[in-house]
């Protein structure tokens, strides 16, 4: 059924009376009318239902007359919206609804904020009644920029007759989509009725209605005709999807059309969904489903501070679109790389680099850790890799001498997909020569203990392996070596004598790794704290703290690769300040822009930047792309940065104390709920961190990305409108670092039911 | 000397009395005032300017009272910026000016266009009358809104006193970004006075300017303090930017920090710049450039075009944000897959993959080529890269019968940073082991014939080892091989014999790169046309038809990198399309989102496509990045590609004809001068190709990347407001596809003068 929002460019454009003529010509057109008018405050003067109310008694929905959240509003417009449903059902006829909000587009809702911000998460198509009069050129165009800042569709802009109607809609026409159609009534608008009684419509207006009767039956069938468009264009959309697309990370062959998600807008934390429906019973419609994979994890702001990100992307765009950054400086950029250095780098870092994602900031990391460990070994002369295989035997003579640089991780790592990063990496049924013959696994990378929540308890595992080192290492025998722990604090205590053990382990392999071969370790590289694409893995932070320590003893480069763990994914502004690790080199991106664009910042130490000071500009970093510090990401970057710490958005945030000493996430997740699922037959463990809530199913069989157990449990979360997506044998929910608590227990419930 | 643009929201807010009452206080503060009001038209009402002309009899400037350009009114309002500058020089006296705006942000300018559009280019600090009546909100928000998506800044906003204007207030300062100020008047607007007699200011006006006098001194204050910040800022830029950003591509050691450009925001092809100017003289102030690198050859609008792309974004980013793309659907992506595949993919593109930056597309690209190589070739076991040195003697067995993968491209090419289009090149003084201990030069890379403009003619210089094929291939004698040609057409023109010639040449060499080694090429990857970082070489098109032939007829995957050849940069759609060639991969990216932000499509045939289905999602191709298809990209690229073809909006498309059978862009740079810079003795050769016009000068000893010729050409061009970055020994000036001829025409008649 079509829906749409009335709004008035101005106060006193004739709001009301173009709902009269809608509300008259539906009902001529023998179409079920449902008229709206949720909120009826004091202002502006045009608020006045009755006129509409007179002519459809039935559909008087005045909600609301008084101060009332944004949710009620929703809720009410969304039952009135069903009703009307229903009612088109019983009576097997066609149907409209018109909502009518009050004032401008602009103008506080009951709840305060502004009702284009208030309505947004319906957002329906807008009827835009735009000003007539002089300088109603202004007042309509700007009323239609805020509509559309919003991501409303404004499919007419209608004007009433007056001397400065024709100006004004050629003027409006040329400054506003080619699919906005601006409509001129052919009459002037009459002077409203005094009287409030509701019988006694006058004269005047009913003449009004009548001589624009045509005019309004036609605006009604385009009305009719858009919503049509709408939907068939949504209908079509997954077949164009499949027809055309080729999706990332993605088996095409195993996708159905049926499947495909098509998504008609994002509003904060959810997204509408289009749902085909069935002809017989459900109609095709919209449904709103959480983000619960936050998009790859990026997102960042609930509902109500994506309008302040677009607006901070809006004025850079229009301020600067892009400008070309080498030797060159503007404010959004100056003023991140000002924040990153304060916050995120502070206490180590000395220098941003931006880049466009978090592959390219993972290059760009290891070409600086390279150059840093080849700058401080002046002495040696390093082998390139053999880039003739016909010249193999040459090359592995000059390897014997010169040795290849490596780099030492953990396995189950990710960094990203583009050579350089899964070069780092060990091999993965991601990450193969199946997937590029130029892949080469070129380092150390030592399968890490874990962390993870199973039964009420924080439980440490230590690989077969590792164990006798932590037996040999350890102060204490290895019975008291503790590795359940109450609470994730004790994880993350002082626990000197597993870290020296690891730290042993750590230089043991490190050792066979170079011994006897022309390799030598060069940078070490990780993601701190939680491995995300590995399985949202939580590695025991002494380890990672043994791992850091070890290398910068001996002046090898620490990386963290902060992409996915940075930017309070994790409940703090970075994951290296869990750890109590400063890094050499880290990387930023997903949450850094708040959820929008991708933008992404690698950051070093002065130490690292000065081994590129050369006279030669060969001996720079040669490393750039097009866009560079864009200053549209850079802008929604430096807003997201202050939402996200901004105690009047996020309610989330917890002062500092004796325990904490710096800013941080309270606990999102409700503890019982947790613990509940902690003990869950068919949960292996939990990792709970920040934003971050992922259970490992226990699996039959096949484990790992061959498990289908997640993917069952995602499908019937999606039922419950939560969007879920598997990750091998794990099945994530994941927030927004201002995401309401409520809003994560109720995710735990709906998990908790579908397991 | 600040200068402020006042703004009112809607009319009869009380704009002429609030610069009245700002001009009075100008007097009392002992500064020199300014007011320019350079648009009278008949409306809206408050437009008159006699009030504060009373007050300040000197000032009267309305510049026009009918209808004028845009340009007219710029050059007007800076002549008034120049004197009002001059005056307080001679006076040795501070100054102020104010330039009144008639009618709303969004009411049409003399020309048509809107208000905030035309006085764009200035970028003046706006005061924003707001409306402080019942209503108010709506207008002022929306008002304030329509200034900032133009990327005004809006220190203040004043709101005349009245029964609204405490709520006004408190609502509006909720909804505008902290730094702007909103400000309430302390008493109400007096009615203003009846007759056009200056000197009979009535008394209710007196009487209120009076008693709103301490309200506009503070005013004044603020906005004279308000103008010092900013400039602090802009002068504090660039020792900012030399401590916190690491810069691409940049030498840091050879950057002073008075040379640092900081850009205080773009307007279509220029930017305006700060120049700190000296303290006796000329004061700190902000010159325009024109952006003649195109900011790395993004660029894609002119100035009247940016606030389409904005608007389009500021869309995008209210319906969206971004939201996931892996088997999922949104209409900007859906939109912008069509538009590609019916535009540069036309007859070959069956699918579309988003990625992030071209050497993200490139790096797809490559990956979709070497699968779909050994997907036709089942049987042979391809050999790894040897992983482990260690190992290398058991790799180098293997290789003996299992064929490493190699690339076939051209000497002097660029694919991009990261690690694998790196190694997709030969290697260069930005590309080896230097710059990364892994990067290793994977292919056989033929030194390809070129072409450049000299003396008048279009040249093709074939390198010495080609001669001897050319010779022995060519059907007819040395001598008769046209290597010469008066125009380009002839170049591009079926050169059927040369090309054999080159076939021959690289059927050759292909079979030495493979003869008697375990490697096999497996992709041919180049840049059509022109090699943009290797110094805007053009290639002889018959070698690259050549080449691409000779892959397809050996089932060997073609990708070209149109990345920066493509979308319009060549003025043509496609470098593909020039030279006939059907790729099975090629990349975009720069122009694709008209000069934005980051986003680029790597673009493939079915067949490849088909390569990658199979019942495991392991076969898939593993690549993605966190923003995929993120909507605010792909709502700007469908914008872009649309601006670029719209007649009203791009002047320079040429309708197809017989010689040129598609749409394109006409010749942009005059024939005459091209012609001379083409004989000029310090000249080389030009390219001259769509938007982009290089001149490759002379050098005296060092050539290439260490040459400084054209370093000291694009100096003395900055000086005289060109922006111009060198590229080795060649100068370039690039333009959008929709600049003017005319300033094509100044632009190198600047050229012309300081070579």
């Amino acid at each position: 059924m079509p829906v749409y929002m009335m709004w008035g460019a101005n106060t006193d454009v004739g709001k009301t009376l173009v709902s009269a003529g809608l509300a008259a010509a539906t009902k001529r057109s023998n179409r079920l009318l449902t008229f709206i008018k949720p909120v009826q405050t004091g202002f502006p003067e045009d608020s006045d239902a009755r006129l509409v109310v007179w002519l459809t008694p039935s559909a008087d929905s005045c909600l609301f007359g008084h101060a009332v959240t944004d949710a009620q509003l929703h809720t009410a417009v969304l039952a009135g919206l069903n009703d009307a449903a229903d009612l088109c059902h019983q009576h097997n006829l066609p149907g409209i609804t018109f909502v009518e909000t009050a004032g401008g587009p602009a103008s506080p809702a009951p709840s305060g904020s502004l009702q284009c911000d208030c309505w947004r998460p319906l957002r329906l198509p807008a009827i835009l009644v735009g000003d007539a009069r002089l300088g109603g050129i202004s007042t309509s165009v700007t009323a239609y920029e805020t509509l559309r800042a919003r991501g409303y569709d404004v499919p007419v802009i209608v004007l009433a007759a007056g001397s400065h109607a024709r100006p004004n809609r050629d003027a409006i026409q040329a400054n506003v989509r080619a699919e906005t159609d601006v409509v001129v009534l052919p009459h002037p608008l009459p002077a409203l009725p005094a009287t409030k009684n509701r019988t006694a419509l006058d004269g005047a207006l009913q003449e009004w209605l009548q001589n624009c009767a045509p005019a309004f039956d036609a605006l009604l069938a385009q009305l009719v005709r858009r919503h049509q468009q709408r939907m068939i264009l949504l209908g079509e959309a997954q077949a164009a999807a499949k027809k055309n697309f080729w999706w990332p990370f993605t088996q095409h062959s195993t996708v159905l059309q049926d499947s495909v998600t098509a998504i008609d807008s994002r509003c904060g934390e959810s997204f509408a969904v289009y749902q085909s429906g069935n002809k017989s019973d459900t109609p095709a419609h919209l449904q709103m489903q959480y983000d619960a994979c936050a998009s790859w994890w990026t997102q960042g702001v609930s509902a109500e501070l994506q309008p302040r990100l677009v607006s901070s992307m809006a004025y850079a765009a229009g301020r600067y679109g892009h400008v070309i950054f080498p030797e060159n400086t503007h404010q959004p950029a100056l003023d991140l790389a000002q924040k990153l250095l304060d916050g995120v780098g502070q206490g180590w870092a000395g220098k941003v680099f931006f880049s466009d994602n978090g592959s390219t900031a993972i290059e760009v990391a290891i070409k600086m850790a390279m150059r840093k460990y080849k700058h401080d070994r002046p002495g040696i002369i390093f082998a390139r890799s053999p880039s003739d295989p016909g010249t193999l035997t040459q090359a592995q003579t000059a390897c014997d001498s010169h040795p290849e640089l490596h780099v030492i991780g953990l396995t189950n790592g990710y960094h990203g997909d583009t050579l350089g990063a899964m070069d780092a990496v060990a091999e993965t049924p991601y990450n193969n020569d199946d997937q590029t013959p130029w892949f080469q696994s070129r380092g150390l990378f030592l399968q890490p203990p874990t962390v993870g929540l199973a039964q009420g308890q924080w439980q440490v595992s230590i690989p077969s392996e590792m164990w006798d080192f932590v037996k040999r290492h350890a102060r204490s025998q290895m019975h008291d070596v503790q590795l359940t722990f109450p609470r994730r604090e004790g994880v993350f205590g002082q626990r000197q004598d597993v870290q020296d053990a690891y730290a042993a382990y750590i230089a043991s392999h490190w050792q066979q790794h170079e011994s006897g071969r022309p390799v030598r370790i060069a940078a070490c590289i990780m993601e701190p704290v939680l491995q995300g694409a590995g399985g949202m893995v939580m590695i025991d932070p002494a380890f990672q703290r043994a791992m850091a320590q070890h290398c910068q003893q001996h002046n090898i480069p620490v990386i963290l690769d902060e992409i996915f763990s940075g930017i309070w994914r994790l409940g703090h502004l970075s994951a290296a300040e869990m750890l109590g690790i400063k890094p050499d080199i880290a990387c930023y991106a997903k949450l850094l822009t708040g959820g929008m664009l991708p933008l992404s910042a690698t950051l070093a130490t002065n130490s690292i930047f000065e081994a590129f000071q050369h006279d030669s500009k060969l001996k720079a970093l040669l490393h750039g792309h097009s866009y560079t510090a864009h200053a549209i990401g850079c802008s929604a970057a430096v807003t997201a940065l202050d939402l996200y710490t901004d105690p009047t958005c996020n309610p989330n945030l917890r002062e500092p104390d004796q325990q904490t000493p710096s800013l941080s996430l309270v606990s999102l997740w409700d503890d019982k709920l947790v613990d509940q699922l902690s003990r869950h037959a068919r949960v292996q463990k939990l990792t709970v961190l920040g934003t971050v809530f992922a259970a490992e199913l226990k699996t039959e069989g096949v484990s790992g990305y061959g498990a289908t157990e997640a993917i069952q449990v995602a499908k019937d979360l999606r039922l419950r409108g939560i969007y879920a997506r598997p990750l091998g044998n794990v099945v994530y929910l994941m927030v927004t670092p201002t995401t309401a608590q409520e809003t994560c227990k109720k995710l735990l419930q709906e998990l908790h039911s579908v397991l």
